[in-house]
């Protein structure tokens, strides 16, 4: 199963592409999408462009998306949720099911606490994705929703096979 | 010049096509696209798909956006902030310029005061637009802005022509 995870934001939408095959991960892509100096419309149509690119290019299977708001400004809160709908968006143009994980869902799976320090989660990024090189911090957070993906969907297969087990 | 005003919403986004000559304006087309029952991704797509619709045909030169946030909720301003983004990339993604106006704005030029009640716009739309059968308080707030963005495009046109004629 391929996992594109995507860490949307206006200026920088940050993605990463990982292989997860049972409890197994591999890393395989991951980079940024900026939106450059453009009106808003101009910036949304070149985050969409791009990250049609990306999934063309990586052609996962399936995508998950971090899910946060920016709880002290409504206006900066407005500009993440248009990005996020050009992140939602996009996946599902190509027909993919596309999760959403809370911050916190995030940080307990890859680091084991729901309060975790950037450096923490790129430090495990790195231990579960061995040889990455991460492009920024971004695209470190959309690694980590995408191995947070792979593990839920692992956990979920492994529950369906005990239950036809039984 | 033919203008496309969108009132954007997660829920339902309403829509309203104008055409303006000079000062004079017309009624052509206003609606709903509405997102259903599904999961935000597919709400988005669905959305985006109708909008696209809408812009193929009906044609509009430009397009205007009303430009709001949910000020006491960061969720809302979130959800809303998604269909913005949708509502923004749909005239980009068919090469239009796309402005966007306040509500105040909006209210201020069709009402003449920045603060108007929902019914008192909706009355000053119908007597801009005479004929106008208004299919809901979505579509009467997106013709609204497209009302607006006209008077703007036309004062800014007589504004050159009277440099260029001093």
């Amino acid at each position: 199963m391929r996992v594109l995870g995507i860490d949307p934001g206006l200026r920088t939408l940050g993605w990463g592409v990982i292989e997860a095959e049972g409890g197994r991960l591999a890393h395989l892509a991951n980079g940024h999408c900026r939106s450059g100096e453009g009106g808003l419309p101009e910036r949304l149509l070149s985050l969409h462009a791009q990250l049609t690119d990306v999934v063309a290019r990586w052609a996962p299977d399936c995508a998950a998306v971090e899910q946060t708001f920016v709880n002290k400004d409504a206006a900066g809160t407005l500009k993440l949720g248009q990005a996020r709908g050009i992140a939602l968006l996009v996946p599902a143009q190509a027909g993919l099911a596309v999760d959403e994980y809370a911050p916190n869902q995030v940080k307990k799976t890859v680091v084991g606490v729901g309060h975790a320090a950037k450096e923490q989660i790129q430090h495990m990024v790195r231990m579960q994705l061995p040889g990455v090189e991460i492009a920024g911090p971004d695209a470190a957070d959309a690694l980590a929703v995408a191995i947070c993906h792979a593990h839920h969907a692992n956990g979920r297969r492994l529950h369906a096979l005990a239950g036809a087990a039984r």
